[in-house]
């Protein structure tokens, strides 16, 4: 079928940025815990011609803030994550892979410590906040469970740098890789981090305020037009270029982040008192069966796709292709799924049954260039 | 702006039943836990019309069953929820507030006792299992709290009876509201409870097998087809004119279940260990200081809604309307909003302050008929 029209309701929450990213206009939405989430402007490949070579203004606050604050905060935002975060100052922050018992994902945030007692888990799609404020209430934690009204609005592209600089000063330039400080807006101060979900670098802004967030983002506009500055979103064509995975779609509640190829933010020799640690250790021991891998599939462009694909190789299926699109920059389609461990070097030629037929996909190493991962 | 599109993803799940509805096709759809809730097939009012008139279909996979199941299952399943279900025998369901240590509304599920250490919390939109399974984890009980791949599909209206009966046999009749009995198709055991959401009469039943489902959905079409059935929706028109709220909508996390009319599920003089119940008994000591409204509204046919519209008592606003529509049937406008207590009793006059100009609103019982809630 063609694309359905998304009934708008109070139940999807709007931003404090709803008003300008509809006058611009939005082509199409996606809801993303419980909040609208544009996904197009332009066109998809419009869209990532403007992402990579001007920059863009995100309407990012579905990602959420769930802040642990209190006595209990440290022991608390370690035991929900299995990266060893006892070394994190505030200001500092990182991808933090959450696990139930059994190391199975239930949330893949970035963490940024705000102050000695207070953690924000910037979230994907899942109310982590009832996971938290569950496991606070049962282990009788001195700590506050809260999603504070702080809507990230992100600045993501190559002039982010020069876009912010005429808002907020030059200081902002020196902000490093997953940190934060705080800048002033029309006398109002907010925490800004160099991070956002894209590789092509920037910015995502705290805003804690619904009138100071709507003249910040005509504020940004007006610097960065003559960088050509314009609306955008996360992009499927540069984020599958990334080997960005999306928590939903690429990684599930079925998979622990040993699978979904995040070793390196598992703390697993760690001395930490962690949900799915101990789970993440005997997968561990006993051998990770299934993993993330990145493919360039053969041929003409894929159709748009929305479920998984199955991938086999020769004629034993060994898993799907969850996300895949074409590259206008590499002149080829890029995917990325999950499949059998024993089919996941990297060279392994597969085939991918896609709707319009058959074609052999290359596993590659991901990201498919150079670029940085969240 | 017109309505956006609805970027499908993975993320946003499909349900058994999607191939059917979209070669309806469906016009339009929201986001329900993560998965996609068909909004309207033919237009508002029409839906609205064959509901009431005819029978409908509908797939309301969306409402995820949360399972608590084990020996610590009864103890888990009380906690979670102010209304006393101690006397919930095996096949009984009935609509349990679940709240915060806070008091604050976090569901308002519809639970059935599936077996002596089981239940199925059928969830609105949020994710009680992660609650669920923190606080099972914290307090160490012994329960298993997951989501079994159950997709609810509803048989609405006057016709009801008589589609299952033919699809299930006569035995189906007999099915008293709020309880589940098993019957087969295809030799398939399904639970089938005599609930659902509208006012319409009808059934829930729970499809946990894929092929079934699918298979099961054409045979209550063809089974239908002498009453004109065809694929519908929870109706906003319909839901309005019978006091039906929506979680997210008219209530949210903000309110407690007093404040939104729901003292009849709520067990303050019960000997019971729950969540929130000391917060609810305080609150009811202390007096609500807001309570939630249905109202009619003067004059033409009011826009179609998206945020809350402010209502006044005077020049003082008191509160929103949270939801409102034209009733085709009743010929005016009806809605549901929260305000001030001191402005709830029924017959008092406001002033709904809506895009197109201001309207007297009287403050009315709900339902707006003699309809049952569920």
């Amino acid at each position: 079928m063609s694309a359905p029209l998304l009934a708008l309701s109070r139940r999807l929450r709007n931003t404090p940025f709803t008003s300008r990213i509809e006058a611009f206009p939005v082509q199409a939405y996606t809801v993303y815990n419980h909040m609208l989430l544009p996904s197009r402007f332009r066109g998809l490949e419009e869209d990532y011609w403007h992402l990579r070579n001007a920059v863009q203004i995100w309407d990012v606050a579905c990602e959420r803030q769930v802040q642990i604050k209190g006595p209990d905060a440290q022991r608390l935002a370690q035991m929900l994550t299995v990266r060893d975060i006892r070394g994190f100052d505030v200001g500092r922050g990182g991808l933090v892979p959450l696990c139930d018992h059994e190391g199975r994902l239930l949330n893949d945030p970035v963490v940024f410590r705000i102050a000695d007692d207070c953690y924000w888990f910037s979230i994907s799609d899942s109310d982590v906040a009832l996971w938290a404020g569950g496991l606070a209430l049962g282990l009788g934690l001195d700590v506050e469970v809260t999603e504070p009204d702080v809507n990230p609005l992100a600045v993501q592209g190559r002039h982010s740098d020069d876009v912010l600089a005429k808002v907020f000063g030059d200081a902002i330039r020196s902000t490093k890789f997953f940190r934060f400080s705080t800048h002033e807006f029309r006398g109002h101060p907010l925490r800004i981090a160099r991070s956002g979900w894209s590789a092509q670098g920037g910015f995502e802004i705290f805003v804690d305020d619904w009138e100071i967030g709507g003249l910040l983002y005509d504020a940004i506009c007006e610097a960065g037009a003559e960088f050509e500055i314009g609306p955008g979103c996360p992009n499927l064509i540069e984020r599958i270029e990334a080997g960005l995975m999306t928590y939903g779609t690429d990684i599930t509640r079925e998979h622990t982040p040993l699978e979904g190829g995040m070793e390196k933010y598992c703390s697993l020799d760690a001395d930490v008192d962690a949900i799915g640690m101990a789970a993440l250790r005997s997968q561990r021991a006993a051998g990770v069966t299934r993993r993330i891998i990145g493919v360039m599939a053969d041929g003409e462009r894929v159709p748009a796709q929305r479920d998984p694909w199955p991938i086999r190789l020769g004629s034993e299926v060994v898993g799907s292709i969850t996300s895949i699109t074409w590259s206008p920059r590499l002149q080829c389609n890029v995917g990325l799924g999950m499949v059998s461990a024993s089919a996941a070097d990297i060279g392994t030629s597969l085939v991918l049954d896609a709707p319009d037929g058959s074609r052999t996909a290359t596993v590659c190493a991901v990201p498919f260039e150079g670029a940085a991962q969240r």
